[in-house]
């Protein structure tokens, strides 16, 4: 059996996420399984560096999988962007070191979350942003962001209450860039819980709008109470941006 | 009467091009005439600075109209915003000289043909270009381009052969920029014939090809026989980009 490693981008908004969902096959993760499995005419397990929601895109996902093949990578690339739909595209597909697993070899992940922040509509990349229109206070949005970084219990912007694993991740950076009227706000941690990131944003909007002070940050992040933090932002402004091991 | 000047970006993916054909409605004139007419509560009509094909895209389209009302331009552009669908954005609105007319004025366009030049797949952008993985020699087309600037009849980069008023037509600059695997193919002129921007990007891809000879972009344009030119490239890749007055 040999061990590959795929690097891919979507443009998520007609999959129902990453995880292939029972018989539904309208998954990222199931979409390449179905075809790795014809193409190799064996059943092929793919394994993601972790899930997208439903309508959230990727610019690096990466993910492995094992086949008993001869085939070589640039033959079996060729295949596979032949055979995808126009969504998904494949950056690239190597071999890998037998040990490498793209969930748990991880080292970091970033997310981007893009804001189009003008009243000028972006007709072009309307698919991948959420559009909001109102100034919103970066300096204030940058404290509040500041405030998260380090290792902590993240349960205040976990969507999953009954979590029985440790809420515990190391938020590496936390960027707010503004360029020609897009924000993008950047998060690198070793791993992000359920929605975090979407929480995290829809947090430091409300901060943005001045409906929240940067300075309660910190006591939210303290709660560990999802009830503390604002709402989750929309799936379409976020991007799986890279994925480092 | 207050005369009105409209700049406008759009996909045209899904519309049936610039220009109203009767009862059809799926054009981007049949919807700026319709909304304006309802707002206004009165018929207006509206002109663009030049038709679009269906499928061709726009980030800086002119358009003007004539109406008789007492609004203010703030507010009409927010009510347009707030009504046109999301795929055909208004980047501004303002008060323009009696005499303006965006055809009759227009002293310039530029149109930019956009081609993805990479094996691997854009997935995020893949709508507004062409996708053409295979190595074209950009050094021969840039000398093809050259050969057709200045003032000419260009009936072989037309598509209507029944022409009654004149081809003649200025080709001002003839740009082939490449980058991170997009190729730029941007035209300025004084006008352009029917297909003239495709017709020409359709000819250039043939020299970068090798399938044609730099060399024979002067006889070609000599001969004002359209068969002596490539194939109309298809219409997502094209975008209207500017037009100056």
């Amino acid at each position: 059996m040999r061990n590959f490693k795929l690097t891919l981008c979507y443009d998520g908004g007609r999959y129902d996420g990453w995880q292939r969902q029972g018989n539904s096959d309208n998954t990222i993760q199931g979409k390449l399984e179905t075809l790795l499995s014809r193409l190799l005419e064996q059943s092929v397990e793919v394994a993601g560096s972790g899930r997208t929601d439903a309508g959230v895109h990727a610019l690096g996902q990466v993910c492995s999988f094992r086949a008993d093949t001869e085939e070589s990578c640039e033959s079996l690339l060729r295949k596979i962007r032949t055979y995808l739909p126009e969504d998904i595209g494949v950056i690239s597909l190597e071999e890998a070191e037998p040990r490498f697993h793209a969930r748990l070899s991880c080292r970091e992940k970033t997310y981007v979350y893009r804001i189009w922040n003008s009243e000028e509509p972006n007709v072009f990349e309307r698919r991948w942003m959420l559009s909001h229109p109102e100034t919103l206070d970066l300096e204030a949005m940058r404290e509040a962001a500041h405030a998260l970084i380090g290792e902590h219990d993240f349960s205040t912007f976990c969507a999953n209450r009954h979590m029985k694993k440790t809420a515990v991740r190391t938020l590496k950076s936390a960027q707010i860039a503004a360029r020609d009227g897009e924000i993008r706000i950047s998060l690198t941690a070793d791993g992000f819980l359920y929605h975090m990131v979407r929480i995290i944003v829809g947090t430091l909007i409300e901060v943005g709008e001045g409906k929240r002070a940067s300075t309660e940050m910190r006591a939210a992040l303290a709660a560990c109470d999802r009830m503390e933090a604002g709402p989750t932002a929309p799936a379409k402004g976020l991007t799986l941006w890279q994925v480092r091991y």
